[in-house]
């Protein structure tokens, strides 16, 4: 009987993923990593994430779980699966854990990180890590001969009251995919913010959101909604009178592509140190 | 005849690159260029790039001229170019030039980055940006139980007195690949920075390297011969002691891998303003 529990954080490039969860005939992170561990453990193995990651979405903090009868320290767990995982996943780091544990219900709090290309011209290095708006401003742009400067396109101002405006326990129910049809779209985010710069791109905007817990595409529907708001597509105050359970999608935003996303940071509770 | 001169700069992720310069039955970015622009031109076109960079080499600031019949305003190649080119090559800029105006003998300088993905650990999302020096730091690593701060294990003071060292005019002949063979292996670094940070990635270190012009190779031997220094395999008097006329190559680090390297701008002189 397996009856090790291990706990991992992971990382990975989501381009070439369909997602983070196990689908038949895809290739899927949890696939690739059940796959891996029971070469090494020599039992069939299951996975459990803490994020439902979609195709195309990057990690750098995604945690899971599983039970093994193979008894490894954690570090070679680290050393093993990492010798065999393809290049596009990695294990960060693995601990012990309780048999049975699942970082899912163990969340206190998810970070997620958009970057947004605001430029006319896109960018190859960019081009699987940012949405880019270039065709969107590209209408809009003043300047017929330069193609410098696009950002000053996004009132940054209005964005971040916008931003503002998130912050706090609403009904996110016109902040999610048409699909995620559960009772409760009550959630709590904590932070939006929004940085000019991003590493050495000074086209990049990074919108950083930090929640309880998430709606299906909210992260991706909530940057959609920021960026028309930026274009002076939407005020503020429209966006505030979403966030009630009268809200509807179609006056929101629309989803930014997976690409931009990027699964930062769990920060795991009490569970984790037992 | 065609006889409108035209100037470019280009950008492109060098991963799925047999690197710039034609090569008969190779997907090169210089091959991709001149297919695109004589789809729009309507006559073959030869394209001059200012430097051959290798396979897998990533380029921001890459420029490029060629002559065309077909007269354009130049931000009309850009978006006539960039509407027809694979996704992993851009059009930055176009400016009109002289025809036969050939960018390679109008550089003044030209900067390289290199980044450094200093950590025990790989990174799916820099794995074709970064060299990772994972495997030769593990085996030095101090703490068998964390994976963290591995770039404590580079002397960065030893580093920085290094690249002081090979900045200035010398006989680089030390720090060039075997089969450049040129017999003038004098050139001048006008700068050669590390930097500790790069992004929000803290385990990357970012060196910079400008200077009049390169041998072959040579910013990449230049960076396998400070991660030497940084690992004290190899002392700073050693590094100056290469930059003479009895320099060996075997004395120098190894070539770091192409991933690592962009080629980020190349500053034009006088010609480019005629």
């Amino acid at each position: 009987m397996p009856h090790n529990g291990v706990r991992l954080i992971i990382g990975y490039d989501g381009t070439d993923f369909a997602g983070w969860q196990l689908q038949p005939g895809q290739r899927t992170v949890q696939g690739e990593l059940e796959r891996t561990i029971e070469q090494i453990a020599g039992h069939p193995v299951r996975v459990h994430g803490a994020s439902r990651t979609d195709a195309g979405v990057h990690a750098l903090g995604q945690v899971a779980a599983f039970e093994s009868a193979r008894k490894l320290l954690p570090r070679n767990w680290v050393l093993a699966l990492n010798s065999k995982l393809p290049e596009d996943v990695v294990v960060r780091h693995a601990a012990q854990c309780q048999p049975g544990y699942r970082p899912r219900y163990d969340a206190l709090d998810k970070t997620y990180r958009y970057l947004l290309h605001v430029g006319v011209v896109r960018d190859p290095l960019l081009r699987h890590r940012a949405w880019h708006l270039g065709r969107m401003l590209r209408r809009e742009f003043p300047d017929q001969n330069s193609f410098e400067g696009a950002k000053a396109l996004l009132d940054l101002y209005a964005m971040r009251q916008a931003a503002q405006a998130l912050v706090g326990t609403h009904d996110f129910r016109a902040f999610r995919a048409s699909d995620d049809t559960r009772e409760n779209a009550v959630r709590t985010l904590y932070d939006v913010t929004i940085r000019e710069r991003y590493g050495d791109c000074p086209d990049v905007l990074a919108i950083e959101v930090r929640g309880s817990a998430f709606l299906k595409a909210m992260v991706r529907i909530v940057v959609g909604t920021l960026v028309e708001v930026g274009r002076g597509k939407l005020a503020c105050e429209q966006v505030s009178r979403l966030l009630t359970s009268e809200g509807q999608r179609p006056q929101a935003g629309k989803t930014a592509p997976a690409c931009g996303l990027t699964l930062v940071n769990i920060t795991l509770g009490r569970k984790s140190q037992e």
